[in-house]
C-alpha cells in the first residue's frame, strides 16, 4: 500500500487511529470539521520563507524555476554575470550557512510584533529545512547549515509559549525526476507522493506537531494524486495535533478556495468584504517577493501605515493576516523587517483589544466615513471602530452603530471621548486636541463603543 | 628625494607649482589657510565605510586588527566557527564582490537625504578601492569587485552635481611589512610613506580631485614621518583642487584637534558648545561600527529622532555632521540605512533653511527651555529656533532672542505664529493646534524669527 | 511487489520476461547458469574507482566511513587542517569537476593495455555517476561534473568495440538514513533496497546493458533483504543482457565465494592454485587504495614486474585479473597509471597468445624451476610456459611437460629454440644469447610448446 | 643610490663591502670572475617550477600571459568553461594550498636522483614563494600556502647536505603596473626594479644564501635598467655567498649567451659540440611545459632513455644538465616525475664516475660509432666512453682513444673487458654475453679507459 507502508511508525499510528475515525477520506467529511477556535482568535501571524533560494537572494523564492525552466532574462543574466558556467541551483546549498541564525532572537522579534502564530517554510523545491530521511543530502542537516532548522524554530517558539507553531509545506517539486515522471504519466502513477511528499508530511506532523499545516503548490495535480483527503483524515482523526491543527485549502488542483481548512484563495487575498468561510490574507512586507531579495530598495517594502491598514481591513472582513518576512542565507532577519514587526507590535499593544478575539461585525467599513473599519467582540458586545486617518477637523462621524443612552466611546490608549448622535443614524465623536507626543499611537486609532449595537 | 621622486607626473606638477607657493610646509603656514566657504555652508554629509571588512561584516571595520593582533575572542571564535584553518584576512578579498553596486542608486539615496557632501573610504588596511599602482593585487580592480569603485562613485556624484566629493584615506596600515619595519625603526626610516602612502595620496588627488580629503590613522607616527605638511603645502598651493579642497586634522600623531583643516578631535565628537575652530562630528547610524555589521539588530541603529537631534545640536554648535553608513560586500545600502537617510531628507526639505548656510548664533541652546537649539543666517539676520520636542501645552518660551516691534515668527512648513514678549527676556510663541496629519514634519520643528536679535 | 512496482518500464520488462523464465529466484537455480564463455577468454580487465572520494583523494575510497564513522585520526586531522569546521562529505561533491575527463582518451589507454573488459564504479556511498532518478541531487548529473559519466564511458568503450563494458555497484550505503532504518530493524524492513538499490540496479542494466555487473558491499545484510536472487533471475531470464552478462559473488551476507557468478572471495584474492569455480583477482596498482590518493609516493605503486607476475600467476590458476586504477577528481588517469597500463599492453602484444583464450593447464607452475607458470590452449593443444625470470645460465628446465618427437619450442616474439629431453621428466630449453635491445620483451617471457602434453 | 637605499640592512652590507671590492659594476669586470669549481663538478641539478600557475596547471607556467595578454584560445576557453566570469589570475592564489608539501620528501627524491644542486623557482609573475616585504599580499606567506616555501626547501636541502641550493628569480613581471609604467617610458624610469626586483634580489641572497642564482626574464629591458652589474658586483664582492655563488647569463636584454656567469643561451640548449664557456642545458621532463600540467599525457613526458641520453651528451659537450619538474598546487611531486628522477639516480649510481667531476675530453663523440660519447677525468687521466646503445654484435669500436700497452677497459658495474687495437686508430672492445638480469644497468653503459690518451 502507498506511502503509508513506508514507515512502520506510521503504520502504527494508523492502526491506533483506526478506532476513532471521525473523519473519512473525502472532501465532504473533511470539510465538515469545525475550525479550531484558537485560529480565528489569533488574527495575526508571521510567515517565513527561508531556504536555498535565500542564497542567490535575487528576484524571488521561485528563482530556480524562473532561471532554469522559464529562462527569464534577469535570472539568466544574474547567473552568467556572477557564477561559473555549469553552476547549478544545487550548488547554492552549501552556501546556505545560517551562521547568524538564533531561533531565540527570531522568537523575540516575532513576540514583539504581537503575532500569535508563526508559519515556517520547511520545504520548497525539495530542499527540506529538517533532516528528512526522504531527502537525503538535500536538506539543511546534510548540507549548508548542518542544523535542524525546523527543530530550532519550533523549540524556541514553544519556549516562548505565546506563539503557535505552523509549518509550510509545498506538495510538489519543480524538478524532482519522480514528480516529472508522474507528470509525464498524467498523474496516473504516484511515485513521487508515495516516496517523498506523504512520508515527509507524516514525519513533519509526528515530529514537530505543528498547529498550522500550510500546504501549497499542487503542481497542477489533483488531490487524488496527492492522497490529500487520506492524509487529512489521518491528521484530523489520529495525529498528535488532531484537536488543534488548522490547515488551509491548497491540497490539490481545484481545492483552493473550495476544500480543506481555511481559505487562502490567492496570494495577497483581500476580498474587501465579509466571507462566509474563514479565510487568510497571506502577504509580504517586501511587496515583490516571499524570499529575501538582497537588492530590494526601500520602496519595495510596505510602510508601516500600509501594513496596519492591511491588518485592520483583513480582520474587519473576517480574515487572518499572515505577514511574510524572508530571512537571509546567514540566518538574520534584516533590520527593516525587524522594524516593521516591532512597529506592528507597538500598534497592537495599544489596539490589540480591537483585533485579537474579535469577529467581523455586521458592517465591515463605514458607509459614510472613508478609511474606517469595524470589528466586534460578541461576548462583551463591544464595537471597535478603527480610523486609518486622524480627522483634521477634530471629529468623526460613525454612520453604522446604533447608539443608546448607555453608549460610551473610548479612544484606546487615551480615555473616554465626547460624542453626540447624528441623523439619520450613527454618532459624531469629538476627538481630543493632542499634540504630536500625546497621541496614544500612530498609523491608526481605535474608538471602542460599548452600549451601542 | 622621497616619495615625490616616484612619479614623473608628480614631479611635473611640483615644478608647475613652484611659482605660486602660497603655503609653506610647516603647520604655521598650513594652519593659516582660510577654510573654503562651501564647507561651512554644507553642514551635512555622508560618510561611507566600505572595503574588505564588509565581507566578514562582523564586529567592526577593524576586524583584521581585533582578530589577528588583539585576538579578541568574538573575532577568533567567529573565524574558527565559520572558516577553514589558516584562512587569512586576505582571503576575504575575492569575496568582496559588489555585484549589486550601482553608484547612481547610491547617489540618488544620498541626494534624497539632503547631504551636501559624501566622503568615501577608499583605503583602509592597505586595500584600495581604486586600482592603485602602489597596491598591486591588493585593490578593488585586481581582486574582488574588479571595478574602480572610487571612479564610479565620484563620477555618479559629479553627475548629480549637488554633492561634493570627499575621500577618506588612512595614513598607516595595520600589517604592511614596510610600515612595521619603519615602526621598528621608531620612524627614523620612512620606506612605507615613501613607497605607499604619499604616492597614493598624490594619485588620489590628481585623479579624483576630491574636495574633502579625510585623513585618518597616523599609526602613532608624527606628521614629519608622513611628510604631512609637505603634502598639504602641495595640496593647497598646486593641486587641481587647491581652491576648494578641505581637509581635517588627522595628519600625524599630535595633529588631531590642533593642526590641519577643520577639527574632528575624536570620533562622534559632540562638544555641546561653540568651538572657535570649524569642526565636524563624524558619527555612525549603526551605533557600534563604521563598517557594515550583518548581525546588528535594530536596536543598534540610531532612530531618526536621535539623528535629527544630533544634526541640530551639531549645527547649533558650529559643527558639520558627517553621518556614516556601511554598504554591504555586494554593494548595497541596506534598507534600514536608506530609510534613515530618506527620513533626514524629509526633515531637511522642510527645515533645511535652518541648517544650510547658517552659522552658530550667539546662544547655542536656550537657557530656559530644554531641547531647543539656535542657528543663524547673518546675511538675512534670521534666527532659527529648533524644537526637538513639540510642547504639549501649546506654547514655548524662547528666552534668548531680543524682540522688537518688527519681530515675526514663522513655523517652517506652516506659517506665521502669534507670540508675545515675556519678562525679563525673550518671547512666548503660541503653536497651532495641529492634528497628526497636519504637522509640517516630524522629529523637530523650526521657528524662524526675523526682526529679532 | 516491492521495488518492481516502482517503474512501469520495469513492470513491462517483467511481463515480457514472464514467458521464458529459465532461472528461478533461488541460489540453486541461479548458480546453475553456465558462465558466458567470453568472460573466461578475456582474462584481463580494468577496474575503475571514481567518485566523490576522488576529491579529497586522501587515504582511501572509504574516506567518508573512516573519517566520520571510525573517526580515524589521519582523516580527522586532514579535514581539520584543510577544511572549514562543519564541512561535510557532501560538500566535496561540487568539487568533483571532471573537467579533463575524456572517455575516448580513457578508452585508448585501456585498449593499449590489452584489457578485454573494463568495470566502472558507478555507485558507492550513494553518489551515482549517472543521473539516477532515485538519487536526485546526489549524482554526477545534478552536482559536480554535471555529466552522465556512465553514459560517456559506456559509449566510448562500445565505440572501441574490443572492450566489454562492466559496471560496479555497491548494494548498501554507509549513511543512507533509510538503510540505517532498515539496519536498526535488523533488516526486517526493506525501505532502502525497495526505494534505492533495486530501482537503480534495474535502471543500470536496462539503460547501459553492462556485460559485467560487479556487485559489492552487502552491509552485513542477507541476500533475502536485497532480493538478490529475484534480481538475478530477472537479469538472467529477461534483461537485455541475459545471454552475455556476467556477475560476481557479492550479493548479500554469506554469498561471497559461494553463490552468484564468478567468485571474488576477497579483495586481491590470489589462491596460488587452481580453483574449480571461475574466479577473479581484483587488485590495485596503488597497493593501498582503490580510489586515487594524491599523496601516494612512487613506492606505493606496483612495479610493472609485479603486475606482469600477478597476471601470469592469476591466469595460470584459472582466474581473471581485474586491475584497478583511480582517476582524479578532474577526470584524468595519472601518467603513472597510464605508464603501467601501456607496459602491460606492450607485454601482452608479444605474449597475449599465452593469456587470452587459454585455460589452466594440469600443472599451474613448475615443480622444479621457480617462477615459471603454465597456461594452455586446449583447441590447439598448446602449452605455454611463462618465465618470470630470464635464466642467467642460458637454459631452463621445464619439469612438467611430457615431450614427444614432434615437440617444438618457440620463444614468443623471437622464434624456435633448441631443447633436449631431461630425466626423469620434462625438457631443457636453450635460450638465445640476446643483447638488451634484442629481447622480444621485458618482465616475463613465454615458451610455447606444441607436440607436448 | 636607488634600490640600495631602500633597506638599511643592505646599506650596511654595502658599507662593509666597500673595502674589498674585487669586481666593478661593468661587464668586463663581472665577466672576469672565474666560475666557482663546484659548479662544473656537479653536472646534474634539478629545476623546480612552482607557483600560482600550478593551480590552473594547464598549458604552461606562462598561463597568465597566454590567457590575458595573448588571449590564446585554449586558455580563454579553459577559463570560460571552468571559472566564473571576471575570475582573475589573482583569484588562483588562494587555491595554491600546498597541503601535501613536505620539503624533506622532496629532498629525499632529489637525493635519490643523484642531483648535486636544486634550483627552486621563487618568483615569477610577481608572486613570491617567500614572504617578501615588497610583495605584500602577493606571496606564499600571505595567501595560499601561508608558509615560507623557500625557507622550507632551503632548510631541507641544507639538512641533506649533499645538494647545493639554487634560486630562480625572474627580473620582470608581466603585469606589474610599475613595470608597465617603466616600459611605457622606454625604460628611462626604473620605478619597478627600484621598488621590487632589486630589494627582493638582495633579500633573497642575504636571507637564503643561494649558491646558484638563476636569473631570467629581462622583459626586453637592458641590464642598465635592471642595474645588473651593480647587483652582481655586490653579489661577487660582498654578499654572504660571494665565494661560491654561481649565476647565469640572463641579466638584461643582450646579456644572454654573452655576459654573466655560465651561459644558458636558450631553453633546452644543446649545442652538440664543445663550447669554450661553461654552459647549462636547462630542460624539462614534461616536454611541453615547465610548470605542472594536469592534462599532460604520458607521451608528453621524456622517457628515461631520452633523459639519460640528454645527460650524457650534455656532459660530454661541457655542459651541466638542469632537469625540470613541476610540483602540483598541493605540493606533490607526481609519481611519474619521481620515477624518472629515481631512474636517473639508478643509472648514476653505476655510472656517476663518468659524469661527476669530469671535463669534456678532446673528442665529444666518436667519429665512427654512433651514439657514443666521451667524458674525461684529467687528474686520473681516465677516459669514459658512454654507449647509448648496447651493440647487438657483441663488440664496439672506439675510434678516438689512442691505446698503449697499459690500456685497460672496464665496463662500469661489471669489470674488465677484453679489447684489441684497430687500424688506423682506436680499439675494439668485446662486451660480455649478459642476460637481461645480469646487465649492470639500463639505458646507457660506460666503458672506462685507463692507460689511453
Amino acid at each position: 500500500m502507498g506511502a503509508l507502508a513506508v514507515f512502520p511508525l506510521l503504520l502504527l499510528i494508523l492502526q491506533i487511529g483506526a478506532n476513532n475515525a471521525k473523519y473519512e477520506p473525502n472532501w465532504k467529511s473533511i470539510d465538515s470539521r469545525p475550525l479550531p477556535e484558537w485560529y480565528d482568535q489569533a488574527k495575526f501571524g508571521i510567515f517565513i520563507h527561508w531556504g536555498v533560494f535565500s542564497v542567490p537572494s535575487f528576484g524571488s523564492e521561485w528563482f530556480w524555476w524562473y532561471w532554469q525552466k522559464q529562462k527569464q532574462k534577469p535570472y539568466v543574466d544574474f547567473m552568467q554575470r556572477n557564477y561559473p558556467p555549469d553552476f547549478k541551483y544545487q550548488d547554492f546549498a552549501p552556501l546556505f550557512t545560517a551562521e547568524f541564525f538564533d531561533a531565540k532572537e527570531w522568537t523575540d522579534i516575532f513576540a514583539s510584533s504581537g503575532a500569535k502564530c508563526s508559519v515556517l517554510l520547511v520545504y520548497l523545491s525539495g530542499f527540506t529545512l529538517w533532516g528528512s530521511k526522504n531527502s537525503w543530502n538535500w536538506n539543511a542537516v546534510d548540507i549548508g547549515p548542518k542544523r535542524d532548522l525546523v527543530d530550532e524554530v519550533v523549540t524556541a517558539l514553544r519556549n516562548n509559549g505565546d506563539i503557535r507553531v505552523g509549518l509550510y509545506h509545498s506538495l510538489f517539486e519543480w524538478f524532482n525526476p519522480l514528480f516529472e515522471l508522474d507528470a509525464a504519466n498524467v498523474f496516473t502513477t504516484n511515485y513521487f507522493p508515495t516516496s517523498k511528499t506523504l512520508p515527509e508530511l507524516y514525519e513533519l506532523v509526528v515530529k514537530y506537531k505543528p498547529e498550522v499545516l500550510w500546504s501549497d503548490g499542487d503542481g497542477d495535480a489533483p488531490d487524488k494524486y496527492w492522497n490529500s483527503t487520506g492524509f487529512l483524515a489521518w491528521l484530523y482523526n489520529d495525529s498528535p495535533v488532531r484537536d488543534t491543527v488548522v490547515t488551509n485549502d491548497r491540497w490539490g488542483y481545484g481545492s483552493i478556495c473550495t476544500h480543506g481548512g481555511y481559505y487562502t484563495c490567492s496570494d495577497r487575498y483581500q476580498p474587501g468584504h465579509l466571507l462566509k468561510h474563514k479565510w487568510e490574507n497571506c502577504m509580504t512586507i517586501d511587496k515583490k517577493s516571499w524570499g529575501y531579495r538582497r537588492n530590494a530598495p526601500l520602496s519595495d517594502y510596505l510602510t508601516i501605515d500600509q501594513i496596519v491598514s492591511t491588518l485592520v481591513e483583513t480582520v474587519s472582513c473576517g480574515g487572518n493576516l499572515l505577514m511574510n518576512i524572508g530571512p537571509t542565507h546567514d540566518g538574520r532577519i534584516a533590520p527593516i523587517f525587524e522594524e516593521r514587526l516591532r512597529q506592528i507590535g507597538q500598534w497592537l499593544k495599544v489596539n490589540g483589544e480591537a483585533i485579537y478575539n474579535t469577529t467581523a461585525w455586521r458592517a465591515q467599513n463605514d458607509s459614510l466615513t472613508p478609511d474606517l473599519w469595524y470589528t466586534f467582540r460578541p461576548q462583551e458586545k463591544t464595537i471597535f471602530s478603527i480610523l486609518l486617518k486622524w480627522p483634521n477637523n477634530g471629529s468623526v462621524i460613525l454612520n453604522e452603530p446604533v447608539v443608546t443612552g448607555q453608549t460610551q466611546v473610548v479612544l484606546l490608549g487615551y480615555g473616554p471621548l465626547k460624542w453626540e448622535p447624528v441623523k439619520p443614524s450613527g454618532l459624531q465623536v469629538h476627538l481630543p486636541q493632542l499634540s504630536f507626543s500625546q497621541m496614544p499611537c500612530q498609523w491608526a486609532w481605535t474608538l471602542k463603543l460599548t452600549g451601542a449595537t
